[in-house]
């Protein structure tokens, strides 16, 4: 049935948007637009984005494309000196074309990666109506820009579950199939997917029957990996996907994905590499001291709690299901793929932060993988993404000179 | 020149003593036995150690050695309910000869892994004397009750780095080419391994003079890994080993093993499938974002700090030549062996605390190697142990229906 595949294109499930200036000021009233986020120029002419009494300048790390690494730097970066790929939806199909990427999923900057801005806003009506200003300009504008070549993801109010439902399914109902969540909601000040209150139980139901992904990208903690005080910088940014471990176990370990069959989670920027080390463990861990978890022994304070039936937890099985990873350069992920499962791997470029392969990801990623089989390679590139997503892109572009 | 390699044995580089009653009492004059550590009974006939006005009772799950799975429990166990192999080191021989393991190196159980609890002592003096009591009882009484079957570890005044050289000093002399150290000094409130103001220099160099081996076993920072504070005590206990990655990625980037050339660390109980991800993950970090780093840009109140060039940095050389690991059943970790480097792994069977495999230790370490070259598997199962802890073992003892 099939003809030959494809395997020229990937799709992207972990890029960045920078916020254009006009995204919250084009969409409130008039009255509104000194308090919604919007930019404003210092003496040396350096933008910066303004809101709830706040200023935030832009981190250069954070629009590197185009750059080398020897010229990457944290120190704030102009619009003006970005590539306009990093903000212009239309340049930014450009520079897919170019790397071989057909369809990008974006999450946001200036809202930070889960949306935490809204929820730390004094005013959290106002933050809301800025909130859902960003997840229609992420769908009616950025995404509508180029049809079939975005995946959008929409932000929720963290701090009011039921208000979060009611976003979820105005999003849905305009075509989203995914939302960004946090890591670990504690250090956000927020209560844990396992609260015993059942704080996120209405989101995860909603998301289950909307067949929303919940998309945790790395760092949408706020936490910064530390080993310890004066550890070498080096060694936490290598460290950061410790943080997506323990995500991973969290949510297996949640009973989530058994009381909502349909509840899927994407890992976004943790890499694959540390799975297959994790779920070995896992496993051993339920195999051999379960027995006394189970038993309600207190050991160091932890009450031997548990969210999940223990003896029907199929680690594997609830792994395959319901998780989600990806790779910019994972060679040893890619080399554990039997390990991890072929159907749980996407790919991802990180455009424009400072790990992205750009211009090169569409070669970078064949480099990893051109040994596998085509069909294989086809599920990393771009099916996995589609399926998980629901997501159909557009037919690959024909370039000129190609 | 050899003859056939004796695959039948196995060298364990991590497994685990209960002090024997009489460690302490028998070595202090009488007016100090009540205040060394010594044990009592509670009306329940329970026995529990007593020191610096504390009561320390054992864990069951130190000591499961002959209990079934089904069987653990955390609740504190009588030394007489104990197979006698925890604590008699004849009986341990015979427990290591039924399962193959021809020399175990044991971690301290009252003084916790890294004699924490002489440097938590009220009385520091006392505990100093308690300390080197320890380890003239390992080294004189443990170790040779078994020539040849035991490698010793001693432990260091933690609290005091002249003292702790002395200490080297001595043990060295009596034969030990190993001590004790703490994951991550930080938590125990001492200095980390990267103070500026060289706080271990002087333990770090007569390390390396002495050829002494940094042994550190996961958890001896009395660090308990918690994803959240209420995330599933499970979930939390499979995460132990993101504590290991820390401090391998602490000493690597640490510059230590280039002012220190000798200087070798063995992570104790941290199994090493997580390794292959992270030593990737180094040096693409150490490729990329180096430059703005060494800039001494600031990003996250980090400050850009390392303690090693940067420029000259090999991950992959210096982990190979100074950085070891070992396993109980990490199938992933021999999976990826040529990543990890057959000659930096060792094995290890945790006898008597939960995660042993005894009285199968032998056949379970087999089972997960016997797909490799024979002179590969002996590296695993002892040579990388004698070549690192500068051991002889005895010969494997020929056993009767053997």
């Amino acid at each position: 049935m099939t003809s030959e595949l494809n395997l020229d294109w990937l799709i992207s499930v972990d890029d960045h948007v920078l916020e254009p200036p006009n995204v919250w000021v084009d969409r409130v009233p008039a009255k509104d637009r000194d308090r919604a986020p919007h930019m404003e120029l210092d003496d040396k002419g350096m933008d910066f984005w303004v809101y709830d009494g706040k200023k935030f300048p832009s981190s250069g790390l954070s629009a590197v494309a185009g750059k080398s690494k020897e010229e990457f730097s944290p120190e704030p970066l102009a619009y003006s000196e970005m590539r306009p790929g990093c903000y212009d939806a239309a340049e930014r199909v450009k520079d897919m074309d170019r790397a071989g990427v057909l369809a990008s999923l974006c999450f946001p900057t200036l809202p930070r990666f889960c949306g935490q801005l809204f929820y730390e806003a004094s005013d959290r009506d106002f933050g809301l109506v800025c909130l859902k200003i960003y997840n229609d300009w992420m769908l009616d504008e950025w995404c509508a820009a180029a049809p079939g070549r975005y995946i959008p993801l929409v932000l929720i109010p963290l701090w009011d579950p039921q208000l979060a439902v009611k976003e979820l399914e105005r999003c849905a109902a305009k075509g989203a199939t995914s939302f960004a969540f946090s890591e670990n909601p504690e250090p956000l000040g927020l209560p844990t997917i396992h609260d015993p209150s059942g704080y996120w139980e209405p989101v995860m139901a909603a998301a289950n029957d909307l067949e929303m992904v919940v998309s945790m990208h790395v760092g949408s903690s706020s936490q910064v990996p530390k080993i310890a005080s004066n550890t070498p910088f080096m060694a936490n940014l290598t460290w950061g996907a410790m943080r997506t471990s323990g995500t991973m176990l969290s949510w297996l370990f949640s009973g989530l994905f058994q009381r909502y069959p349909n509840l899927k989670i994407a890992l976004s920027e943790g890499e694959v590499g540390w799975m297959p080390y994790y779920l070995e463990r896992a496993e051993q861990v339920l195999d051999k001291q379960r027995y006394w978890v189970q038993r309600g022994a207190t050991f160091m304070d932890h009450g031997g709690s548990t969210g999940v039936d223990l003896d029907t937890l199929d680690i594997r099985a609830t792994f395959r299901e319901h998780i989600f990873g990806c790779f910019i350069e994972d060679h040893h992920g890619i080399a554990s793929l039997a390990e991890i499962g072929e159907d749980n791997i996407m790919c991802e470029t990180d455009y424009p932060h400072s790990d992205s392969t750009w211009p090169n990801c569409i070669q970078t990623v064949r480099n990893i993988i051109s040994h596998l089989p085509e069909q294989t390679q086809y599920k990393l590139l771009r099916g996995n993404a589609e399926r998980l997503y629901r997501f159909t892109p557009a037919a690959p572009p024909v370039l000129a000179g190609a």
